[in-house]
């Protein structure tokens, strides 16, 4: 491989020579060899590339760089977004906990792709821009990459994770609708309970995910609030007057998302809640995916010896050896991943809970750890959404059996014949493998046509319709 | 010991004569022994006590019970929320996870109370209330067990939480105003960085309570939807029309919060998410929290051979071996409780994710670990502020030998003479074990004049002083 | 109340005139109002009783303490041991991180208590005993506390949660070789599979709990190790030659348990990867139980509308609004349980991972939560077993009639016929609601012999019988 | 693109032509669009190339084989073990929870591949192997996932895990000896405390660091036992005798490590508790290196504000802004790697607490976990050895200059003039801001000579040394 040699402060270093990369990134590739190359986050990478633009339209507009420098730069960070440098990048999460090597590398491929475009050769000549005095002009790492971090996320949320869930919750809510009048029979602790309709089970589901939801856009307006202008330590040090307001302001025009200042710098990067905050909900959101997951594949359990109530689409065969058998295999894959973002909080957690003084330095993980929750919520609700829940039907055969052959009926009766007689029915049906109707006959405590009367499915369910 | 007979559906059992309960709970006392006796929180029981009331006021007034037994039912409900009957309530929360038992425990003893208050003796006579048909009258365990614990809960949280946390919050305020013009050195990655001052550090503290108070807040609405009205399985049935509306009411106007009747009672019976998002605040204060704790010890730490920039009050002697030594306990104690909040989440994490078809049974270990949580956070934040931040004292000495000693100061230098004349100042002031000043004058980039007036501390903290 | 007054290296206290504890109990009793009184797990201080009185012992045989002063010292903490003075110990987990003042309340009860012994009262003339000289002699609070936490929780497990383990692998074994012969639908993805036997079944459930037990035992040689003998730091400072090893030799005879030196002092104050390592096979335990509990609930599920294989003990009964019904509220606790030391293992590595320095101060929280996961897991276990397993019996109609029932047969054609046709044959039973049977003759493929020779459940079972 | 159309028993597929794998892999990766593709770990590939190799030798040496074929396959796992293949495995985590998918995508990529060995053109003519009845002979998904995973993993924890821990322990065992008579001082509390060696201190680590090692090798047993013979349910149907010992003889031969049979193939195909047993041990080795990466970071804090007295090797320049800083960036890395496992850990025990019957269908999630937690282990210990602990160096002047300035070593005078006298003189010198031999004097409780005599740091750390 060819190399050419790059500097830093620490003196030369050979970096690969068909790449934009700098020292820095080089000492970062050869000092943290810690799982696979480049899984930094590209969405970090692209939150750095808009702060890097609005930092440089501030500064320029502050009087602090340049228009030419601003629009080099501003024209490398339009490349970045276009995805046109994505293996630019090679840095891995493990790093220094500030992202300190990711922000030099955005810096130093930054550099280097403005002196292409002014028309010279990497590594020849000086530098049309300095990744530290330029690109970097007014930011330190403390503060950039926890805005990176932040409009990576809150992208994240608003781009996949919301209208995933969305998606998956229309579809809930319109097939609610649809079954809003076919009566089954409850279960509650695993056993068969009273009746209530398939709408009335699924408005459930929508509730839990209208709620998650609700959970979730709660927690953006702390992840809104951008570090920027906080320097080393949160104090501004060499910013130019006017600059934190102005440079979020910029993120937020060029983002479309109502990015802030935040009001504490000191907090926005000493600690970082907000992804503690956003997380909780995510995780919220994978409790409730768990529950439905579960329900649904238990209630389309079978297809002989399960529960049957509700038709899944066949998607695949479901076994290499099993043949004939079809699986919940979406409502599986919905489920691990709620396992994962379970365990995600965790991490999410504990690198929260240890910063330390001026700085938290578990960012890369905490912003690793929340993109992928969010982008495997949202892409497994659409999986599940298309591939599952779009398709669910009753099986309503199944359904008329089970609700007809129920003993739970009887506490129709309870207002009728009191507690302990309708329970007498109920058990010695049980114990005669007979029905309600039988014995509550035989027993003399209703007529025929009481029974007929008092004990509807119909009626068992209706008080709180939704 | 006496014992009397009680009876249920199940036969006759054996109940000491001196308590007020009946077969169910001593049947539960007998299957379930697990873990010390009367783990189930006594804030549930306070929690049925409401509910109880509310529920004998709404079927008296729908027509449903005579004003006798609402009236002795709500008569039994007052002295148990004036704590007469604390020790009538044995059982655990690792029993039915509906909760089943304990709402009859309630039940019984209202029953057995009643019948004292109507004149009777236990186990004599005909029951002047009984524990089904008309203390449970149009209710289930499946509702009354998941408002008990709501009311407990959202009570917890507004009486104890809250208020703790801002107590805390408030003298961190008030602090970080005392000591905003004390300018110290700031820490990154746990090294010297550039300076800011008590108060900035301290308002990071601020924000960071302020959001998790926020959010603990934002999670108070969901929490107030109480699944009353929905009995067995969500639809209500065997309730009178209008119930669920009207007992919410009256749950309100007898506790003075905004509880109501939860809008969708499938997910109320089935899901406890609300209890999730509302832990998943109690486990960011904790993450928070955490942090603070533990700045504060170290900030605390020495006396000669740690940071000591903080003085804390000496409230016990520190060490049995070591004379002299004064511990940051408080810290400790605090930072234990974040340790147990963080785990809890887990748990709670893990019950409310394996809620199944129209009913969650991990309702009680759900809500004995978001009360435990609320409790311990709400105390322990107390107990950190009365004992230790309202003590806290910079110690001025220390902070400016530190600062005046700091090789970060350099920074301000950037801006004059670029970075890498200030790295190379600070560099050779590191390895001669010098000062700044010294080397900057003698590598002929400054005068002494221009360090006086370029270098200074008080100059670097400003920009974003909150 | 009457007080008297007590002393300290802070100064004067007043302490409940007939409690035995002295200033430093009390100061932390009013410094630390964290959650419910007494909180500190007893066992710790059964630990404590051990120790001091081993250390008693050795300080006398090592020429550091007279005889009389042991034997006093011996007498009390038998007295402790008894159970005696269990009201003596009122402190909470909340408070000093190493637990020092649990340590000083020990010593403080044991000096006051000999005072009384020695025909003394309390509060009146020369102490009897020092708390620090005489009963903490060669000790710190630093090795005290870990010490006292070994030996609780080494105790805790091997009498309670491994017998209680035992006990219900023990009888779930005990019907795996009664329902060996009992061919059974197996289920995948909760879908009909190939079947087995209900002893095949509950084979992998005793296979699961032996694997925990085995894992929790290989865990009991770290917790043997004793801090003891480390005082401060780790070091042994103010101990006699040979006491760290004739002080485990001591606790190792009173507790009749292989306790032993802590090869490495250093680790056994400064970290607790022990309690980290035996919660750890805790929480596999639980997730082992998690999985059996849930499997027998569902397994039982009905009467009608569930699956229905097992029938379980009706204990209690199971709603207060459905008549006849039975719940599976054994499985729940358990489950219940389950969630609990899922979360509890999450705190301890919370408090593992922070110990700082010579030091880990998250030693109560950690033993806390060992020790309750311990007792409940042995515990559930037990009334598990009592309450459900023992009494587990299969409804062997509904067995059958599932088996029969069941299109997964059909796998026992594959070597016949080949995988296309018998999933040929499957499916087209499976759309027209008929029998494999009658599918496989009208398709051509089989005769009726042959299929009677070769679909025979009872040989599809084969040939891993366990 | 062009495609080629293949099919199985749902119909026809379209497949890009440049393809190995097949219909069921193609709709996998249209079914299952969650996160990044190809996320299923390469390790779980290769273990099943492994066991499908030793699959075609079992089935050949048993007669359900042809040598033909046997070798055709051999010769195609061959190949992929080369890493010839890697980009034939496009599927992700998150699809079956049985791994189905991943186990047809291996079978149709052998079967694909060995028709071009076999000379033919992919698409083209009979198929030389069927990937159903020849590939995946006496093998189930169900039983083939759960042994490749359990390969997989085994592989990774003894060629990276362990090799990685102890190459830092052994570094760091090296330090111990290295400096085991430099004393510094003890901080317990964060607050100095009596002096240690440096050695002592770094014993403490390679104890940790040893009790982790042997715990995770206590877990190897355990995941050395192979589902493979299991096939559906466990019960072996579709086996030839004498398979399932055979094939784990081949793996252990063909991986060289102690594969054996699984005792229970019914808890081997619904259970993970191996892995959940694993991952415990790695997160104990987790939580040990948190402690000793923030220790090391404590001691190296500085260079002039901080503890200083260990100075870390300078990899990379510290910060964008601030000249002259080196940040431990080892220790970051490090520890945010812990807060991945910790959290990981969560994310196995969710999974394996859901097993279902006679299957988990969380297999792809708990893998990866294991995978993922060992790597990063591994590497990060691997990276902070090389990086960091290797070049630790003691700053000798600084631990000289804090020793001699402590006012803990009064200790020593403890047993010479007794407590309360020793910790009157820390006091008056902790006020005075004197030394301790100066206060001792004027207090006139020793002479100059018998402090000189007495309070020797060096004598202070001898009884334990290790």
């Amino acid at each position: 491989m060819e190399y050419r040699i790059e500097k830093d402060t620490m003196g030369e270093v050979k970096v690969p020579a068909d790449k934009l990369w700098g020292a820095q990134t080089e000492r970062s590739r050869n000092n943290f060899k810690i799982g696979p190359a480049a899984s930094m986050p590209l969405e970090i990478v692209y939150g750095f590339a808009y702060l890097k633009k609005a930092a440089a339209y501030t500064n320029c507009e502050l009087g602090a760089l340049s228009k030419e420098k601003r629009d080099l730069i501003g024209a490398v960070c339009d490349e970045i977004l276009e995805g046109k440098h994505d293996d630019q990048f090679p840095l891995v999460i493990w790093q220094t906990g500030s992202g300190t090597q990711s922000n030099m590398n955005v810096n130093e491929v930054i550099a280097n792709r403005a002196h292409q475009l002014a028309g010279k050769t990497i590594g020849e000549g000086d530098k049309t821009l300095a990744p530290n005095d330029d690109v970097n002009k007014s930011q330190s790492s403390n503060d950039t990459f926890p805005t990176g971090m932040h409009i990576a996320a809150y992208k994240k949320i608003v781009e996949v994770t919301i209208p995933g869930v969305k998606q998956l919750r229309d579809t809930l809510d319109q097939k609610a609708t649809q079954y809003k009048d076919v009566v089954k029979i409850g279960r509650t602790h695993f056993m068969d309970a009273t009746p209530l309709t398939i709408g009335q089970e699924l408005s459930g589901y929508v509730s839990q995910l209208d709620h998650g939801i609700k959970a979730l856009e709660n927690t953006l307006p702390h992840m809104a609030e951008l570090a920027l202008g906080g320097t080393a330590v949160g104090t501004g040090l060499n910013t130019p007057d006017g600059y934190a307001d102005r440079v979020a302001a910029y993120i937020a025009e060029f983002t479309k998302l109502p990015f802030v200042s935040a009001f504490n710098k000191f907090e926005a990067l000493a600690a970082h809640d907000a992804f503690v905050e956003t997380h909780g909900a995510l995780k919220q959101l994978a409790v409730a995916l768990n529950k439905i997951g579960n329900d649904i594949r238990m209630l389309a359990s079978g297809p002989r010896s399960g529960i049957g109530e509700l038709i899944i689409p066949a998607n695949e065969p479901g076994s290499s050896i099993m043949p004939g058998k079809v699986n919940p295999t979406q409502c599986e894959a919905l489920t691990m991943v709620c396992a994962q973002v379970i365990g995600n909080d965790v991490a999410v957690n504990v690198g929260g809970m240890q910063g330390h003084f001026e700085l938290n330095v578990f960012k890369p993980v905490m912003a690793a750890n929340v993109l992928q929750s969010a982008q495997l919520l949202g892409d497994a609700c659409v999986s599940f959404d298309e591939h599952c829940a779009q398709g669910i039907e009753p099986n309503t055969k199944r359904i008329q059996e089970l609700l007809n052959n129920s003993l739970m009926l009887v506490t129709a009766l309870n207002t009728k014949i009191g507690y302990y007689k309708a329970a007498e029915i109920a058990n010695t049906a049980h114990q005669n493998g007979t029905t309600l109707k039988e014995e509550a006959i035989n027993l003399g405590y209703v007529t025929a046509e009481e029974f007929e009367e008092w004990v509807r499915p119909e009626d068992m369910v209706g008080s709180l319709k939704q």
